[in-house]
């Protein structure tokens, strides 16, 4: 963390100085935010960070989650709150998810016997473990981070969205009419952007005329949260048990220690049945576990929570409010995102996962654009890139559900499902998510220079050591959510003692060139483009004094110097960042790493008009 | 971390229920804390742990702390962190010592060099780093586990002790009487016992007769917290300066990347003078240590905070209110902590550790007396423990400021310096710490069986897995700072599958034996003794069907059972624990860990006797 840049201030440094504003309006906002669920507090979390961007955010309920339903969180989404500054906490309360244990019939004979026990991520995969922990545990961290954040953002609950209209107004298009108690007038808030996060039966996404697609599976399943005795030994390690003829069960265990999620599967619906028809109690669910769990034992002493569901995957062909044939003309103003533009079975574990990515694409594409750094094309490119990422997720997630589903019968058949889960292990931690080539990520020209940093994918963290300070890190963590653009040049051969000459070259090309021509001259060197090296040498042999000028930029009132934009490998904690990420020792390579940390580009370290052209491609001069 | 035991409830784990107290006597508590620093802090968050207990905590000052003078943190007290809940909070916020740079004039020549660059800490000297933070954050966490606790512990500020005295009252024989501003009545608090945490001018120590013995060095220091501008290479990395004749600066930096420590060698102090005496300013200061840095250029923009002092190393005698001649036959009621019985030079950076390990010592003693579990004898090792530590450090203290204020001339001091430096870091780490045999520690006659685990000293973490959910992670977090006794059993080969047999029998004698000697029949089985075992085969290779019951107990309101007692090797995250520690395989070993994490006996696991005699030796059978 760094802090004390504009002076000493005693306190809790992720408290940001209260910003007072001159927000004459309080009815027009910049964003307008709906629903307080993961894809709306991902948004306003991120929006909070920037304290000269108005947002409001609203929800139906009367108040915070209490207990909520999701539970899985990826490690791609640990990576992202690490970002968001939250990570350690959520580390330290979840579940975490190291093995997978599967389990079938008993070949030829009677009883459950343990198939295998995989790992459940992959090495390397990410420097975060996949973990379980409340949906509302999430939400209260998220708060916390709007609560610190120099405009206070808080939401406002007990706010039903009756109406939200595009309107002629060229500053503030997007009118919403709230109902705020049945006594109380309708409230109007006229946004520059409405972001509908209001789930799978949206008014926002009603508003702008779009629907959910696709077929249910009509598949039935229970899930319940409960503390139990059992004599079943994986009880604390997430496992399938596939019966042999009462289908099969998910175990998920919770945060705590004690509790347990299961999933269980119940009958397929038929015609118009829905869920409710079947009049389910939780002792269905319970009678129907311990079936499946037989000849072990489960004594469920609490239900915590519990819900039948279908399975449903659709989506929205758009996420905004452009129709295909206004595409590039017209600039979307109302977005919709997570359950509200695409819904899933939660066996994948995705779904709170892929609304928090939805927002985290869209957040600072918003910001960019109201704070004047981006033009407003970069919007379209939140549909894009999400609502493909939400179509190949309900490809895989049918696939998952109808293995899962799956009469066993064979154990093969039970093996077929093991082989499909490991196969799957990097899709479901979130990080095979690739965004294809558009203005904001390029063609992967240069991929060879940097293999570990694939372009459209997220930047993959590894072990490092802080130059300045001689401290072991992980490199990723320097990204965190606050709009900036990272380059970070990793650099070639022969930089020992002093940075070798391309680097310095590139920090003269960012210093004199690329960073006046973006950045308001009153604002940090590195407000918009955040400069990074990582350096071949051990940290013992380079010489700090010799970094150019954007590698210890002078910084805030004082111009104090930031001394954490440089870094060495670290051989003591895993291999050398330059082999391990495929890193061309000769040429060395630069990283361009969008705000919300995938990599945009990948480019040879003296590729300045590519560089160039590519932040010309969507990013206003200076004014 | 645990919880959900009782029944699923919903939000912050960390915050426990309240209790409602019927404490109709509000002005009668079992302990009064007298002072909020960090012995004070402490102690106050070790007895928040119990329900039971009831505890004032007062404190002359108006409010929290905001800013901190203390701000080294050593290994083993985050170490003891981590036994609070809050290490993850302190490692976030703070510096991070990773390296030490020293630097001396350059031979033959104007100018300074670095002489050398070490590493601070030695490989597995501790899981946790050496740290940098204010004292008064430190204070933030503590209170906030104080505000989280089943009694909603909030300190009384503005109260100032006016008298303490022993009475004759059997139940509650310590009588203070506060001040409460000029204008309120007194107020008076009886308490079965009383903490001095109360400084170095301590109203405690005086009212029990006490005094602060030894000389002071009369050699006076400046230090300065700054924001600075400098081109000294090495101003993010702790560094020593020796000037050719301007004597020498120690840099410590400081949380937020840019806030840097100065203490600064002034003069020698002469006769009766006193370092107010020499009506020191800022600028004088700045301007000393710009001649110590030179040639190097020192801007400094801010000054956060400023201190004088001239180095004092003293100690009282006794550290609670039992004269010599009544040790054994007089219960102590009045104890004093930290600062009030022990003052040091504030650059070996161990003042507010070693304050903190005092009540950290002394909490579970007074808990285990105030509940029941023990005799009041155990309190008697509070002075033998802690005096004994205070002299030691304040012999190293004394070698440390004299080496660091000698006139450097020659490279041969510096060189002298260093050497010091570096032989004493295990000890600045805070790890040294050795008790005596007493009745809490025996004399180590079966150390040979676990080399690694020595006798008197704090229990050493290591990688292991958990079994029953195979997460990777540290054995020394299960030490929680909760007043139970730790029975950490390594087992012998042999143990593929299910446990080797003396595990069984070991667990045999606690289930039978052990456990219900001591414990209230009524509580969890493992409230006063906490089992755990580690194995010697891969954790897929244990069954965990196979453990005995005090491995995995059953527990709570339903009964449920807890499955994080048992342990395998981690061999992912470094050398087997069995090695690393040097556990015989063929016999294994078991370590009675204290409360406080120390290491009590290493002893065969099948030396029922002994542990029987151990614990029979001080604690007090339950009715």
């Amino acid at each position: 963390m760094q802090y004390h840049l504009d002076g000493f201030r005693a306190g809790d440094p992720s408290v940001a100085l209260a910003k007072t504003t001159s927000d004459a309006k309080p009815d027009e906002v910049d964003v307008l935010i709906v629903g307080c669920g993961p894809a709306g507090l991902t948004l306003a979390a991120q929006l909070s960070a920037f304290g000269d961007i108005s947002t409001r955010v609203t929800d139906l309920k009367s108040g915070p989650l209490e207990v909520g339903q999701a539970d899985g969180i990826a490690c791609r989404s640990v990576e992202m709150f690490e970002a968001f500054g939250f990570a350690e906490k959520v580390l330290k309360e979840s579940y975490w998810v190291n093995e997978v244990a599967f389990w079938r019939p008993v070949e030829g004979g009677a009883g459950l016997a343990r198939a295998d026990r995989i790992q459940d991520v992959e090495d390397d995969l990410s420097e975060m473990p996949h973990v379980i922990l409340s949906q509302a545990r999430v939400h209260d961290f998220y708060l916390e981070v709007m609560r610190n954040s120099a405009r206070r953002l808080v939401p406002e609950y007990g706010h039903r969205l009756v109406d939200l209209k595009r309107t002629d107004d060229s500053d503030y298009p997007a009118l919403a009419t709230f109902e705020v108690g049945s006594q109380a007038p309708l409230k109007e808030v006229r946004a520059r952007y409405v972001v509908g996060c209001d789930g799978a039966r949206s008014t926002v996404r009603r508003s702008i005329g779009h629907e959910l697609k696709g077929e249910a599976a009509r598949q039935l399943w229970g899930v319940m949260d409960v503390l139990v005795v059992t004599d079943f030994p994986d009880i604390r390690l997430k496992a399938a048990i596939q019966s042999g003829g009462d289908g099969s069960v998910l175990i998920i265990p919770r945060e705590g220690g004690y509790l347990v999620r299961m999933y269980i599967e119940l009958d397929a619906l038929h015609g118009d049945e829905r869920a409710a028809d079947r009049n389910l109690t939780c002792e269905m669910l319970i009678a129907k576990a311990q079936k499946i769990f037989a000849p072990y034992m489960l004594d469920v002493k609490e239900v915590a929570w519990w819900s039948a569901y279908e399975i449903g995957q659709r989506v929205c062909d758009v996420f905004d409010d452009v129709p295909p044939a206004q595409r590039g003309t017209k600039q979307p103003r109302i977005f919709i995102a997570g359950d509200a533009c695409h819904t899933h079975s939660p066996k994948a574990g995705q779904g709170m996962n892929v609304s928090m990515a939805d927002t985290f694409n869209l957040g600072w594409k918003l910001a960019a654009v109201l704070r004047g750094q981006a033009g407003p094309q970069v919007l379209d490119s939140y549909t894009a890139e999400r609502q493909a990422k939400a179509k190949e997720l309900i490809d895989f997630d049918k696939d998952m559900a109808r293995l899962f589903s799956a009469k066993t019968k064979t154990p093969a058949d039970a093996a077929q499902f093991q082989t499909y889960f490991k196969k799957h292990g990097r899709y479901t931690a979130g990080v095979e998510t690739r965004y294809a080539p558009s203005l904001l990520t390029d063609a992967g020209r240069y991929q060879r220079l940097a293999t570990g940093y694939q372009t459209g994918m997220r930047f993959h963290s590894a072990p490092v050591i802080r130059l300045g300070d001689a401290k072991p890190m992980h490199l990723g963590h320097m990204l965190k959510a606050d709009g900036r653009w990272r380059l970070v040049a990793f650099a070639p051969s022969g930089d020992v003692g002093q940075p070798e000459e391309r680097i310095a070259a590139l920090c003269g090309f960012l210093q004199n060139d690329l960073i006046p021509r973006f950045t308001d001259p009153a604002a940090d060197m590195d407000s918009v483009f955040d400069m990074r090296a990582v350096f071949q040498c051990s940290h013992r042999e380079m010489d700090i004094s010799a970094l150019p000028r954007a590698l210890v930029p002078r910084k805030g009132l004082y111009g104090l110097i930031d001394y954490e934009k440089a870094f060495c490998p670290d051989l003591k904690h895993g291999p050398d960042i330059f082999d391990h990420r495929g890193i061309d020792r000769a040429q060395g390579a630069l990283i361009l790493v969008r705000p919300d940390q995938y990599v945009a580009s990948v480019l040879p370290l003296d590729a300045f008009a590519q560089v160039e052209a590519f932040f010309d491609g969507f990013m206003l001069p200076s004014t």
